[in-house]
């Protein structure tokens, strides 16, 4: 908190705090490995990029990455969850922000399983997907690169998942397209698909939160050489897909099993960029993993 | 603070509390005079109605007005700004709502002047509005006419008037359009205009929140036999006004005086609208202002 470390229990901010009264703040989630933040860099430009959207770049602090090692090392946590806010703080009493910000900074950290080749995902299994009403918001509302406290549109997403549910079925997250019916994303996750050999995801030039992840499967799957397409599609591309994935840093590339109640099969695209994902973590994040076909050594 | 009384600057909330981590909440703000909240019922169903919107209706306590009523009392308060949130307080870590909700209930009060016809307006002077490229989200993606933490678009759309503020001028209010460029509303008010001795404001088919003043401001003038018309309207139908006004809680009935650098003149419509606005505050609240021509009592 502000670069105290203080019990998650007693972790508050001011009912006046403007990241309360009206989600006017910053955010990312990212995953730690060994130790090492995930894509610090990427997750901390972003982080920047937010707070220059919401008018407040310059007051994200530079200690950022020191106060995420100090939390993590406060919980003694190498493989952790983690979080980073930075708000807009407390100004007097109007909505029109002051241009003079003493920011609100938490860093939260949670346990969370190791990751890379000899680790397990956080989710219990595939994902089922299912579309709902709910559309992400158009950029000229809410600007869409910017990750900020402003989620109700996604919470309106799953809610629509919680109120169609059965005893026997929910879905796992809900598919949101923009105000023009294209596909755009999950309410937490970003949307990847194959079809025929070629491997699409919805572009950033449609209001999408484009995802650390989203950039790293994007990349995984060029350096295989395989074609890759980023446009717009829409919902009949999704049902007709040969293959379905959703990435966020948590669960890193989850396969989809259903789409609006259509079997989809996890095919080898999904297994591969996943394997790939894993050996990259494993490489970069815990010395090993050769994926060369290097001997694993005898120690 | 969920019904206990606390001095603002202790009030806090968890950072895991729903209402900070994605302005998962509902809230209100009035205007209370003579120790009366006016139009309580107006704002209790409203406020009711968001948390419904947001899946958890059942959770706003039956006993708000008592909590505001404490809170007024215990900070010997008559004339005050009242602000009520409901949040979806703090669950477990997964942005699906779980159905099991332990809000967070806040009541903020804070002094305000008299109103009535013996009152002075919170605002310094008439304002000066300006139309900006930030838009009112969609109904699909944030149910306009629910009042939520997720607040960032007005916000936006200030500083959008901060930005481009001189020396010299700074617009007092933004003023959005729809993603179909039909006018909305200011990020804090509703819009009223004048047209032709008919009273024209955005209709709430629009994504608008509709506000309690700006049905008073509607009932008055239907009540002295005016037209009223709600519709869509364009931008140039408000830069040709004959005149113009905004309408909040804090605020009652607040005149412009220029659009978009246009000068618009305080006319007939709107200073007759913000009497009788007076006279009903007067009436209610303070038990005076007689409107019929009855001479005052002498006590």
């Amino acid at each position: 908190m502000n670069g105290d470390l203080v019990p998650a229990d007693v972790a508050t901010v001011s009912v006046r705090d403007r990241g309360f009264m009206y989600g006017d703040g910053a955010f990312e989630t990212l995953r730690v490995y060994g130790g090492d933040p995930f894509e610090w860099a990427a997750h901390r430009d972003r982080l920047r990029r937010t707070a220059e959207t919401l008018g407040f770049g310059e007051a994200v602090p530079d200690d950022l990455r020191e106060r995420v090692d100090a939390t993590l090392a406060a919980n003694d946590l190498d493989e952790a969850y983690c979080k980073v806010s930075v708000t807009r703080g407390v100004q007097p009493g109007k909505l029109t922000p002051d241009s003079d910000v003493d920011p609100t900074v938490v860093v939260y950290v949670a346990p969370l399983g190791r990751g890379g080749v000899d680790g397990d995902p956080v989710w219990d299994g595939p994902a089922t997907v299912q579309t709902v009403r709910t559309r992400r918001p158009p950029a000229e509302s809410l600007p869409a690169d910017a990750k900020t406290h402003n989620y109700l549109p996604g919470i309106l997403a799953r809610l629509e998942l919680r109120r169609a549910a059965t005893d026997d079925f929910a879905a796992d997250e809900a598919v949101m397209r923009t105000t023009d019916d294209d596909l755009a994303e999950g309410a937490t996750s970003n949307l990847f698909f194959v079809d025929g050999g070629t491997l699409k995801t919805p572009s950033d030039d449609l209001p999408i939160l484009p995802g650390v992840t989203r950039s790293a499967a994007i990349e995984l799957a060029e350096s295989e050489g395989f074609s890759v397409r980023t446009g717009r599609y829409t919902l009949d591309d999704l049902r007709d897909a040969d293959e379905v994935f959703l990435t966020n840093s948590t669960w890193e590339i989850r396969p989809v099993t259903s789409v609006d109640g259509i079997d989809v099969s996890v095919g080898p695209m999904t297994r591969l960029l996943s394997r790939l994902f894993d050996e990259r973590v494993e490489r970069e994040h815990y010395g090993g993993g050769a994926t060369d076909g290097d001997a694993p050594t005898e120690e």
